[in-house]
């Protein structure tokens, strides 16, 4: 996490792993004990001279990877999954909800949150080609 | 609402009325000021044994419900009507806007909100076959 | 901005050149350093007796006219982009996410911010009809 002499200056929070985002955007901003992450997909760490590439085509391989890209973000920002309020799921196929869920579900399970989950939002969107999943999350720190 | 002897700490809202949710995910959850309702649809009071049921087929009968149910978090965290600074609604039928706005203004007539009416974003998406909207709610108190 | 003499009271911000809203919400809500903006389109400033317009038929109308609509809100609470967390960026067309990143990154290079950029999430969503895209945003002041 960046040295912050002034809590209340608004920071990006930019993991090195992440890809440069398509546009003039953070990956994740926090202001005093608000932290936002914005929409994450299923893209491997960023290697250079590389286009951003998914996990994987299996709505596994990008959920977790969007939840790992997720929590990057979060701990760049000082925060951890308990922190989180907020969680909001983009999917592109009601029948995916499910199979997500599990998927999601056995990923806190690992996380061993000390804190109760957080609210979550699920509806189902376009997004471009390949993509399967996409989520972002409002953080709440102290 | 829960005795909370620690005011800071983050806390599930989970109303004795509600369904349990389909994953690792809480009904609403409160931390400091900060209140955030998950997604709500229309489903009627959890009763034993029996699957969630929406409360009708209608648009009025699910819009009705939907806010209900958001109410019901808002209460258990301490909050009301007055504290919502943005409702998020998702329809799956531009042509349920106009019907779905005069539903909301009645319904929110009948509150008798002492201040101004949440902010309010609607967009149309998919949802799971026979829900015809889906709410969800940030709050600041005090 | 409205006079305030309690900071911590809701207020609703309501710009001058905006529309009535379709029902009762309000385009923006500030409650201490919180700040909400509904979701804007891409309408002209209101006129007396004329319903709510477009700015024109194209992407780049539409969402200069979005993001400067947003900007009036966030001003009419004394904020500014440099406050703003979280833009959420609705389009209806995924061919439309590389024309929208080069106008919104020329738009906000124009605005000259001197705090890092907000966390976006971009979802494709259906829309009213004639309406390209719709942005909400969250801010944090102070």
């Amino acid at each position: 996490m960046t040295d912050r002499t002034d809590v209340t200056a608004k920071t990006a929070l930019t993991p090195k792993t992440h890809t440069v985002p398509p546009a003039k955007f953070s990956h994740g901003v926090r202001k005093g004990n608000i932290l936002q992450v914005a929409g994450q997909v299923g893209f491997l760490p960023a290697e250079e001279g590389k286009p951003p590439t998914p996990a994987g085509p299996t709505l596994r391989e990008q959920t977790l990877q969007t939840l790992a890209n997720v929590k990057s973000i979060l701990e760049e920002g000082g925060a951890t999954w308990d922190d989180v309020m907020m969680i909001r799921v983009y999917l592109t196929d009601v029948d995916h909800f499910a199979e997500m869920n599990a998927i999601y579900n056995e990923y806190f399970e690992e996380q061993h949150l000390t804190a109760p989950p957080a609210a979550r939002t699920t509806v189902y969107v376009g997004l471009p080609a390949g993509l399967l999943i996409e989520i972002d999350a409002l953080a709440v720190l102290g």
